[in-house]
């Protein structure tokens, strides 16, 4: 009996092409299931490459400044570059466009890609210009990493401290989706001062992108629910379900901790939100404002 | 007073994006406007990146066979990786899908991936799965050139002979357009033995490609219609105007034409079709079965 693409699921879907695509294990070291894939490169580099695909009515709405939806479509890609450590180098523009689009919009999506495109140093390299029913932009990005550097989502060690770069919830209705700054400087300064153990951005919501920092490193995570910094008027469900914040989630070594809070007056900010614990590899709780565990839900960004 | 994009073309489009886009000339051999953008990387070798963006409804129907609709999606890539004497190693694939879409067709896609994939040594990496109304695939696709082997658009030489690796024309009616292996070994028999002075993957048309290369090279081209290879049933009009036969496009000194000639006992097959001549850079002209010099119209697969 045929089975729809909302029965099976987004995950398992993943899991099925992970399991099913050809994949050469030399010169990959992180393929499908990662939000960056990490192939060798030079000596002392690895090549990263991630890409995203926005599509009209799902990821943002035509009444939306054109210049921002630009802005996002680089940024989220940019984002995942973040979350390894990386900086971006390259980029490769796909755009679907209606043919009775205003031309004035499409330039004002280009303006958007590439004022934040100067503003890391990418280069927009290429792309594809097709025809559409709905405006779709696929960003496939290019970045480096020192392999010194590189940190996965899926070394976290027990005991590590959990933090965020930034308040959670609400991007959808206060703009941050749009927005949003890519966490580069905060992860360079990661890098450089901190070494995170593992790393991850926050695309799917909190809970679920914890989830897969935990369940790769076969640990447990528990949040304290008075330390999660919100958004204005964010609840902490906002918090911990809404998608789209690309704050950086990461740990690191709780004796970093000192040095982290001092990072604070360097115009960055990281907040420190729970901590790596023995348990099932995978699993969320959260301490809540009266000391007791509670469970979390599964629930993140739904695709399909 | 606001344009459509069907007003104000295509090709406008990618010279404003070009003249637009930001782009650091360090590092880029060639950037937007050329189908792969041509990067550095090692001591001997460039990157090549080049993505493609295919759409139910433009560029296949869902009536299609879905294990096709895979291979062309991937095979448009690598055809573009071949075009610059270049080998593909990695793809991402991102993909919108409908929620109701039936599993087993996502999979059947992913299959027709997967069997070109392992055919030319790709590994696919990672991508991108989300909601759309219709069908989107885009791949992106890294490849690799050894830097003496690269071969540009923008490099044929005057009395150079230009020649076509197969038969052109109604690709969308006998099923080409789905069902056609990229000219990697093509590429690379020329590459090692012809090493010839401008190529260019034939995916808008023989007339509009062929004007790309005599356009970047500075020259004009006069093809010679009684020596065209058609496909089945296709007219010169349809070898000349239709898109999608992926057949290489190349140019090549003259005095190598004896070698290209023996190399038909191989099982590759090159047909010389015409030469470059002094002129306006970028003009096509044609040699009828009369002997008279025709021009031919400018059209070729118009994507607005």
């Amino acid at each position: 009996m045929p089975q729809t693409l909302s029965q099976f699921g987004e995950f398992p879907l993943i899991d099925f092409l992970k399991k099913q695509t050809f994949r050469k294990n030399k010169d990959v070291l992180e393929g499908i299931g990662d939000d960056t894939a990490v192939v060798s490169y030079t000596n002392d580099k690895y090549l990263l490459l991630t890409t995203d695909m926005l599509i009209e009515g799902v990821h943002f709405k035509k009444s939306m400044d054109a210049f921002y939806i630009g802005h996002k479509a680089l940024a989220c890609s940019i984002s995942d570059i973040a979350a390894m450590g990386g900086m971006p180098k390259y980029a490769l523009i796909s755009i679907g466009l209606p043919a009775g689009l205003d031309v004035a919009f499409v330039k004002k999506i280009y303006e958007g890609m590439n004022q934040l495109a100067k503003m890391f140093g990418v280069n927009i390299v290429g792309g594809d210009t097709v025809k559409g029913n709905k405006i779709i932009i696929n960003v496939s990005l290019t970045g480096e990493v020192k392999k010194k550097n590189l940190v996965r989502r899926s070394t976290a060690k027990l005991g590590d401290n959990i933090y965020v770069t930034g308040a959670l919830g609400r991007s959808y209705i206060n703009g941050g989706h749009l927005t949003f700054i890519p966490r580069i400087n905060d992860s360079q300064y990661l890098i450089k001062h901190i070494k995170p153990t593992a790393m991850i951005d926050i695309s799917d919501g909190l809970v679920a992108d914890l989830r897969h920092v935990a369940k790769a490193s076969r640990l447990k995570a528990r949040l304290d629910q008075s330390r999660i910094p919100r958004t204005k008027n964010a609840t902490i469900s906002h918090a911990l379900y809404d998608g789209e914040d690309f704050e950086l989630l990461f740990t690191a070594s709780a004796y970093k901790d000192e040095k982290l809070m001092r990072a604070q007056t360097r115009g960055i900010a990281f907040f420190k939100i729970g901590e790596m614990i023995a348990g099932r590899g995978g699993e969320v709780d959260m301490i809540d404002t009266n000391g007791k565990i509670k469970k979390v839900l599964k629930k993140g960004y739904i695709h399909f």
